[in-house]
């Protein structure tokens, strides 16, 4: 990749961005395509479309009185999950919901866009909801990597294992097989820069940790093909317990969207189907595979604050030979390139861009932590509850939208994202 | 309505006609619409385009070596539930597919079309599959009326309540509040003609009835209300026991579709929320509902043979002042025209057309009953187990499509179709 | 089985003898064993023992303002459905009531019989409660067949197979494979004597049957074994699509309480694991099963109208023979002799007596139908849907409970009865 | 308390305090209330009698060729979850099994109990087996507090709300409102001495605290109450999200086992309803409601680590005082004191001894854990997922089997335990 030397956008700017490559991954999408609820985990793609945009006129626009609303059904329509703003359509049937239709939702991303950028020529404006806006860009991101996971998901039920984009993958990789070792002692965790952040990922503060190392590459399909053929779903030893429930009540044999046809394992792709290559990152796995993977392997996972840490130095590493930190790793540099990586090949160029990566760490608030008054403030904090935190971004996440103090989160039997392991001992 | 003269159509014509007429009934839905399961129930209206289309291509022209199918796929995809030709796509997912999307499945619509067109021209081949055409068309003809009423459930589960067709209804109507006896005696009861019917209609064979009446007009809303406020759906002494935990775990307080708005019914039609009207029969209550409306009206449901002979009696009273079956009652004429009747106006206007009506009788086969050989005998005689007879037709219902012993039926707790009730005693 | 004769018992005679065959057929228990709700269908045998005295306080005692009530809980404890009566504890949750213990409800037992055996030395109180108390005594006879076959199925669910009581079973048998047939015409059906009966025997009424036959034998095991031999669980075609579905539901391959051991088919009992002999009727089939077999042996099973009049034709013939109907057949002779037939083994010995049979016929009023005014009305009335009639009798049966126009009634998947069929054509 | 001195007591004495003291707590409970499993959580009482004494048995006994097993199928009917030593009856379905009864179960305990009596005079045995056995001990203590626990939920599911234990509860208390503050810093944490610990609380390591303060006093009923009157169970944003899930789906208004009656509330203990006393520690709350009620009082629960540095603390002073640590709080001194001790009452009296708290983190490993290898090693290591860890004891704890290093664990929504809550910030 090279290196692109550029100033920094204004937010108008990234608006514009961001909102534009919400168009550009659901482009090649059909109405119908759109309209797929494959799990309750999931939502429909038109959803994601018209959520994101609800979150700029219900945080942003309905803040000032003259605005006039889209349409009144939609605040109900297509809110997630804000109890202080009001009730929410239940979940489960967002998939039952036809009108408004995907023209009917880009009508309503236009009307709030013209409202947006119209409004954000005033400093006056930008001064009282530059913050809020930084929030809903990072969360139109979110959805952008939703909108792929869901899509894959959706098009994998069909047995006709449609092509969400064609694609020629670069295989080429050697792992090196090295471990980076850490000394013990007090670190410093979190979110220091001016720069914007999750309230999660805030307040910095001191955590103790003893000597550890962690791989230098993520643990690929090949090695991942040795665990199942040694037996690794069908030994209890290797899981936690209610893992070892998943495996027999849902039937886990190999990481979601693999199938085994004449011997040779497959895996579903957004490009369609395609052989598992051993050298690329193993990915679609849960919290219960990566901690049984890890068991098997006589490592571990990486606490959060170990992979933060050594993402850290890594990242240092890299400042130090001058490259910026959006043209490492595998990201698809999202906001000003128009090629799309769909599928994580690469399992040795460092800490983070192919997939994400679970550690061990439970999802928790760090010490001192407030989420932020108001509906906002159920954005992070209320959900930190039977969940494990994912560090590294993936393929699907955008680079600009990626901090290595960036901490996401999903319950340990969630398969449906771009998910792998990095090991720790 | 006017009397129309005409020559019967060839099964050809026929077979334009009642393709046509699926199309002329989803002219007006979205890609998104045609997408949506809102129930296990129902189906998407895209898979009932598919369905009816895989039936003729799997039972007719699959019978010649020489045709080629469309997409191997689509024999699993749109198979519903013929074991015989093999493994059914799990009916509660139909709503994940989106590919084929609407418009490849009207391609597939007109390539099968194309075919069966051209090989209809052929004398042989009309001798060899006329009957299982026939089959077809009429099962095509009962898509049509799930067409509707899969339409009306999904949109109803749209709070935004969107209006498949706008619509204003005939509100004139009189009830006589007449009663028809009839005395014991033995009857005969099953089809008797040339014509077409279903297996399930026939050995036609004799049954005993003792003395009986049955009224000459539908139970009206207006007359269930009676029975909503005289506390009909808290009193469990009206009710079966199954209906009775109905009730409590599913919270019915009225016919479906139906709310309170301010003291006010409203009900939600094809065309949108309108207000209860007294006069119209009730519509949209489950066999529990009937049957508790009539013991709280000291009366009972008559059983299918009852309705049958009944029905009879008025056909020959009709027939007797020479018009055709066709236009009695409400059915919408819909081969040879293109209005479109989207709910029941009329209480009082003889036995059939307006909606169908519960019976006591559970369906059974009539003795001597054989389902045909093959596939097609999974058509009506493995479904003989915990459902109920419906007599009558409804507003959805081609007039083209019913008989007098035509025998429709579903489980006691349905209440999605246009299904409503008729007293005796 | 000997000829006994004897006077008719008084009612006071049989009040004795009926409660104290409830303790007969307990008396082996532990209060362990009285505490197990193996499944929802099901009731522990204390709960049996109470709910059936609770009947006698509920509808005869407390009529009278001077009885004291044995506890005021017990009214809605061991209520089971009488809606008319109050609230009902939840039925899914009777195996959790652990007080008042076995010893507690034997001592309301006994409260109860002597409130009951001093009333009823008073005309007057049996002029007024005759045939209430004579409902509950027939009411217990049914619970005293509830508590043979749940005692089974609670002991079955345990891996050490307890047995219930030693028993070694008279082999003996050599079906005859005669069908009697009779002519169609119209025939009266159901109670006509100034016995007592249920009110769903009633009214008397006209049918008409088309000439029939049915088998004079039961379907054995043998033949089941044939059946199971020859694919039957595996092939779709013999079965009804619900009936279809249990069997891949629950995974059914045989009989309840069948499994094969090394090749050899052993089915639990009352008196433990034993061989499967091929000459005793098959016993614990589902209706799915009764109509799959019949499908598959190319009849059908008889409508209850048919085994009605066979059976009325059987009993006249034995009639003739001057021998009283309780002693043909198995009937355990409960309520003179202390030996407990707990296991069929006759397929040969007339229409009644082994295991219920299941009849094609849905469970429906009878022409005329009313149930009793108050509570009482909610004895047999409210249950008639998606039920199927079972006629016969079974070892498990009370031979002075019967009669040949008695109606049972379970849905269509209930195996745990002693329920077979016998076939029609 | 009076102080008793006394020497450390052998293991065979302890082996015998232990097992007295499971017969102590169930001597008052008939056979029928030692089979009810009221929910899946708990099992019958019946059950720990009988697998605490299967732990002996497989663990200790079965390695010794020449022991005679007492029935060859309780190695799979007692057995709970370890998956190295073979299949497991399903947990759902314990409350089916009546045989062996109680009086089998004691049997059972008798034989094993002299099997080890023998065993235990022999040193060579005491030194291969003795960890095995002081697990066996400590794990017949964990059931111990079950079989009050479960006992209590089975009672409470009986209308009749019956008594376990009459009790007069000490109502004298005097909360001081006081708060104890900790200085910043690494602290060590874990266990550390060579007396007996579970694997999970090893290894002993350095953590980094920030400052922190925590109450002198549990929560009490009264500032409960006081939560409840604002709302605190209609307010989403006081809840984690799951725990909102938990508050509607399960219609949480209160603490499990109290009601509210006529404006009073009360609360079902060990011995019946009693009025919920506002100076007693508020019990039977879920992580949720800790966490909720934490948020509201602007506070938030503990880490584990900050409620054992805080404990070490309370429990040198009190050292320094003389006194033993089982003399503090409230716990039952159950080897060598007859009294039971069935409600908690003190919220004053110290860290330990009252109420199991709920802290804020969850159950994870310690830095380098290492489960032992073995079937031993699924006692805590394959738990370490969704569950939430609690500390302190509770009444229903033996004091010979508390430690300060002791963590308890349960998932987020569990209620029938002894648990509470001590605020921190």
């Amino acid at each position: 990749m090279s290196v692109v030397v550029r100033s920094k956008p204004s937010l108008r700017e990234r608006f514009v961005d961001v909102r534009d490559f919400s168009d550009r991954i659901t482009r090649s999408l059909s109405p119908e395509d759109c309209m797929v609820q494959s799990t309750e985990d999931a939502s429909p793609i038109r959803w994601h479309l018209a959520h994101t945009t609800w979150f700029f006129e219900t945080f942003v626009l309905k803040q000032d009185p003259t605005y006039q609303e889209f349409h009144p059904e939609f605040a109900y329509l297509f809110n997630s999950y804000y109890n202080a703003v009001g009730k929410q359509f239940p979940r489960p049937q967002r998939g039952t919901i036809s009108r408004p239709g995907l023209d009917g939702i880009r009508d309503y991303r236009a009307y709030v866009d013209q409202q947006m950028m119209t409004r954000m020529e005033s400093a006056e404006f930008l001064g009282n909801h530059s913050h809020t806006i930084e929030v809903g860009l990072n969360h139109e991101q979110q959805h952008q990597e939703l909108i792929l996971t869901d899509i894959k998901h959706a098009l994998s039920a069909n047995p006709m294992l449609p092509i969400y984009e064609d694609s020629v993958f670069d295989d080429r990789d050697s792992a090196s097989g090295n471990w980076d070792r850490f000394d013990s002692g007090q670190y410093e965790i979190g979110h220091r820069t001016s720069e914007f952040c999750f309230d999660n990922e805030e307040p910095r503060h001191t955590v103790y940790l003893p000597e550890f190392s962690i791989a230098a590459d993520l643990v690929t399909c090949g090695q991942f093909i040795n665990f199942i053929e040694d037996g690794g779903y069908r030994r209890p030893e290797l899981w936690l317990s209610l893992g070892w429930n998943a495996v027999n009540d849902d039937d886990w044999a190999s990481p979601l969207y693999w199938v085994c046809q004449d011997g040779q394992w497959m895996q579903f792709t957004l490009a369609g189907l395609v052989p598992v290559n051993r050298d690329w990152p193993v990915c679609h796995v849960s919290y219960f595979e990566a901690d049984a993977y890890a068991r098997w392997a006589g490592c571990r996972l990486p606490t959060e604050f170990e992979w933060e840490f050594a993402g850290n130095s890594a990242a240092s590493v890299e400042a130090d030979s001058s490259e910026s930190i959006e043209n490492h790793g595998q990201f698809a540099d999202r906001l000003f390139r128009d090629d799309l990586a769909i599928h994580p090949t690469r399992s040795s160029s460092g800490m983070a861009g192919a997939v994400w990566q679970w550690t061990s760490s439970s999802y928790q608030a760090y010490p001192g932590y407030r989420p932020p008054d108001g509906a906002i403030g159920e954005y992070n904090g209320k959900f930190m509850c039977n969940q494990y935190v994912l560090r590294g971004g993936s393929v699907a996440t955008s680079s600009s939208h990626y901090r290595n103090t960036y901490r996401n989160f999903f319950p340990a039997n969630a398969r449906w994202q771009f998910s792998g392991l990095r090991l720790a001992r």
